[in-house]
């Protein structure tokens, strides 16, 4: 149990890293909505390993398969099964984590809590999974952009260990995040983040970053108090991705550190609307959009996977030392980019579903 | 829908904070557990107002009444409903509210969704809805105490604005958390804490602020992957609770300025067991609790009410000023720690549930 | 768990016949419908005990407190708390069964679940139960009404023992059901109905009956395949509430002795309207509403607790004789008529839900 | 939504008759379970079209492939994902569908809800999506035969049409329900049903039928009320199935006619378990198993499709005649059979674990 997601638009992902392949089932998904095996392609190749100097070498293609759910274009109504094959498996490279618990991994805890698991990669717990949830975005941003054409769902790096880029969340474009291989649309700071994984992979080792997302012109009246608040679904998603390790909201920890005087939003009109004017709640109060910008930030821990030697301890309870061989990323923050965008249209999207549920008068 | 929480040990809370009351129904409590309202009311008792000064002065008596489920002090295995009236309702202190707009306050947004809302004190939105959660609370503590007599859950305080405590989370006790009505159990910063809320309160002004919540003695093997990791579900029940702004566990945001070669936490054998040298992971490796403590902070907004006059609107869209009167907390971290502890104890008994279903061979 | 029905109009019922009292808690109403204590109530009274001679003359008034998400008359989309206080209680009567189990009822079964149970009268397993979801489904009928003004629920007896009435599914009144304690609309076979109850009561002895239930001018388009399909759901529904057996749609049983040639609805168009020459299907095709009327019936076992001398056993494991004192209805059908509608209605309410939750072109 | 099933054993089918394949994602499968391809391979055999003269000639091979959550021949505790390719694609056959409704199928109740469908064979509607559940109810059944040995789940063909079968569902045996392609274990009326269905196909015609199933040596305390009873999550599982229109347990519909002092099963002592002496309840009270053998009956109407030319319509309203080319099964009890079985299995595993995660005291 744990591997589905969402109540109206729910998503249920499968597969290990080895094994036959790895994918997702969408039940839920409105029928009629146009949707092509191109328009998951897009976002899948977005996350695909080997597109850069600074993203691990191994080669996927992770060419998806839509199994059920669509015909002649457009969507059943039916549940979305979507598949792809796993491929580059080299299971001899794991052989030594037959035994050998790598640190910060989940091999022990796998073994804690189902007493098996699938040593040849990283199993479930490999970031190959989150090959179902990029799939599943790609549906869910395809849902929104027809009934919020203008919505918008853009993460982007903000930070490398310590590089810290400068962005406009308002006017920040996906080209602008796409041109270079960091995902960080600060130019000046992409570069030293490039510099900087390089020699940290040199050296063996692996770095840490934060991903920041904005949701541009929501609608408001998404999120349903008091558990499912959207910023707890969100906050849910986001620490439910391999890695993470923080969520924050709007203001955020900074919060923390604020007065009331500071921190409230005035309400002002604004073309007839209610809006604020300052957006330290992040778009959501009361657990509720408001129609501001939703921005939160997710903290990514480095990669678990170093080169250099560390110690640790076998199956069989007796201590060790491991150094990693195999291909892995760095950073994981350029590659968690299009995950953080595909996670978040997933919970906008079962929301906007419940939000019409909901409604006797609906406009 | 959203007043749900859980899969197992699942707890349904209902009620405003004018109306009838407010209350919970916890849906599967196992049988045979001692249970008495004296066990509820200790801990709402610790979350009700009116306790010193520096939290609200509103006086509310808070009494529990166990509707049923429970059968000659034992659960029947059937719904346990537990319900909390409201009193000391003075709904023409909010007369204003009903057509202004409070900022930062749920107001606006419950309007949006909804286009209705209980205008007399915080309705759906007020913070008397975590009464239901502390009930639920100390039910799910009474089977953790049962199941895991060494397993602790303890909250407080670590900061409020810029007064930051100096705090042993290995060690700390509930009676140091206790022993002062700020709940930070670093006595130096205490006093300075009650200073501070004291001068703010004064100046009409609120401040924000950190609990930390760690779990001692915690089994292994907690959490679903890949969706309900455990982290995911704690950082959604703390993003669930009003005012908060973000949660990190483990080395949560400082992660991000990390490498991995820092930042791994080397397994050693100690006392015959899997045990980790430091705790980066915050006692949670791939979603699944590896034994270690676990370790998560989260972060409070300032109380959105304050005295002084702010800018705002109206629902019939005109701007104007506002100035609250009533009665608020100037901080809400000291009441937010029982909430903390309460939810923390849900998430970790829903698990310990679904643990137990899962193994087929079990101890 | 076990005590939540419904995925978006989602009900939690609480409660034993002794104790505090029973209630429902009901997620996911719509907001500003407008709703008043007086709209259950009236359902309520119609499943009260003590209305005529043939069911039992215990006296419960039943009065009904709606304690959150009402305000102003109109729901608030937030939890709607019903509470039903328990009176008339006299567990003293009930001593014997603390020792041993009534045949064919609950007792033993929770025992062998549970290790537990309330033996003052039936516990969670007592038809006070029901309560919750009369009240709840008080509430899905006024949705259903504001949503559909010309959609009907009614359900009625058709039988008790060997006693079968005839009834026009398509033209009987709420008006014709309710003018006999029977709830049988055939007069004649009504006035048989009360003799034999009667008699049957005076030897202490109990009967079974059947229950039918027709949806008029139902929309097409609810029901979920393929787990969800709209039968399958009534059928849980039915099968949910005590006493119960047996579950048909349409042609039910019969139709295991039908050809295709006979069974099949042929097409045909009316009022421009697709519509069916027959109604085997009873109203729904592949799980989901055509359109014509939904029909169904359930089955009811006789009463278990008799008052002739029945052979049992005791918690200690030893045989004995039972009779049972107390008051009981000697026949449920009755009774059962308002549970049934009830419990339609909260099915079709969710559907509709759920239907207006996954279109994206709606009308 | 619609296409789960089960709260901790899991299932999610996914396909249409029609593209690339149907199957079934199972969540919630214990870890270290012995599953091969085999064991749910024999299963899929039984419900496999083109086994004998009565039933559909299509011939599809319908090998399943264990995409996921199986590892070195042991399940993972991670979801399992099977697949089964469609073959003996003709969508041409189908051609006339695409603007033809079928009399009883779901061609005009998909296409009112959805506003589309895969008018190339059944689309989801056809029983080829029930691939999934005999494979999900063979992981189910290696489930239940590691915790409850002695328990058995068998169905049976009691009734075609007029010819009632005679069996006793105590003693009967698997071999003898395979022992003839109709699967009904009575010698004598099997061989009149090959006849019956024989003819009956010559005429162009179908015929409904019975199955009863019997779960002999079930543990007692199964089921949760007081919705999630076991015979009303029975129910709904068997309604959920194509082509069925009703569901009894115990002395079912018959029930309607018996008085309580016949229908009441007495408990006595035998073995020093708690026993009773009737079965009338058909091994459930209250909702909950009581470790007599449970017995269900489902109701089947003919099959849908029939070569007689049939009154119908087109979407574009206008009214024509239909006769059905294609090969279809003349009537589906035969292969239900198996279906029935693995929805049984499934509800039983489902409560099973839900069982195991509620008792703290666990023997």
């Amino acid at each position: 149990m744990g591997s589905s997601f969402g109540r109206l638009f729910r998503i249920t992902t499968f597969g290990e890293s080895h094994g036959g392949g790895v994918g997702v089932v969408i039940d839920g998904c409105p029928s009629r909505l146009a949707l092509s095996p191109n328009d998951i392609q897009q976002e899948l190749d977005r996350r695909r390993p080997g597109q850069s100097t600074i993203v691990t070498q191994r080669q996927e293609s992770d060419r998806c398969e839509i199994v059920s759910g669509v015909f002649e274009g457009k969507t059943l109504g039916t549940p979305i099964a979507i598949l792809v094959r796993n491929e580059d498996a080299r299971p001899e490279a794991y052989r030594e984590n037959q035994e050998t618990y790598r640190p910060s991994h989940a091999d022990y805890t796998y073994e804690a809590k189902y007493g098996i698991r699938n040593w040849q990669g990283g199993g479930r717990a490999s970031a190959r999974e989150t090959i179902g949830r990029v799939a599943a975005g790609a549906v869910a941003r395809k849902i929104l952009g027809q009934l919020f054409p203008r919505l918008e769902v853009l993460a982007y790096v903000t930070c490398v260990h310590e590089l810290v880029a400068t962005i406009d969340s308002a006017t920040v474009t996906r080209e602008e995040v796409e041109a270079n291989p960091t995902r960080c649309p600060d130019v000046a700071v992409a570069a030293q983040i490039v510099e900087l994984i390089e020699g940290t992979r040199r050296r063996g080792d692996s770095l840490g970053g934060v991903v920041e997302c904005v949701v541009r012109q929501p609608p408001a009246g998404l999120g349903e108090p008091v558990f499912d608040k959207l910023e707890a679904d969100l906050a849910k998603a986001m620490l439910s991705m391999p890695a993470t390790k923080g969520f924050e909201i709007g203001s955020g920890f900074a919060a923390a550190k604020m007065k009331g005087s500071e921190h409230n939003d005035a309400f002002e009109i604004r073309g007839a609307e209610v809006r604020t004017k300052t957006n330290h709640s992040g778009g959501i109060q009361g657990g509720i959009s408001n129609g501001e910008n939703i921005i939160f930030r997710v903290a990514f821990k480095p990669t678990a996977t170093i080169a250099q030697p560390q110690k640790t301890v076998t199956a069989g309870r007796t201590e060790t030392t491991l150094a990693a061989g195999g291909r892995h990323d760095p950073c994981v923050v350029p590659r968690a980019v299009p995950i953080v965008e595909a996670m978040t249209a997933i919970v906008l999207c079962d929301h906007v579903l419940r939000q019409r549920a909901g409604s006797l008068a609906r406009p």
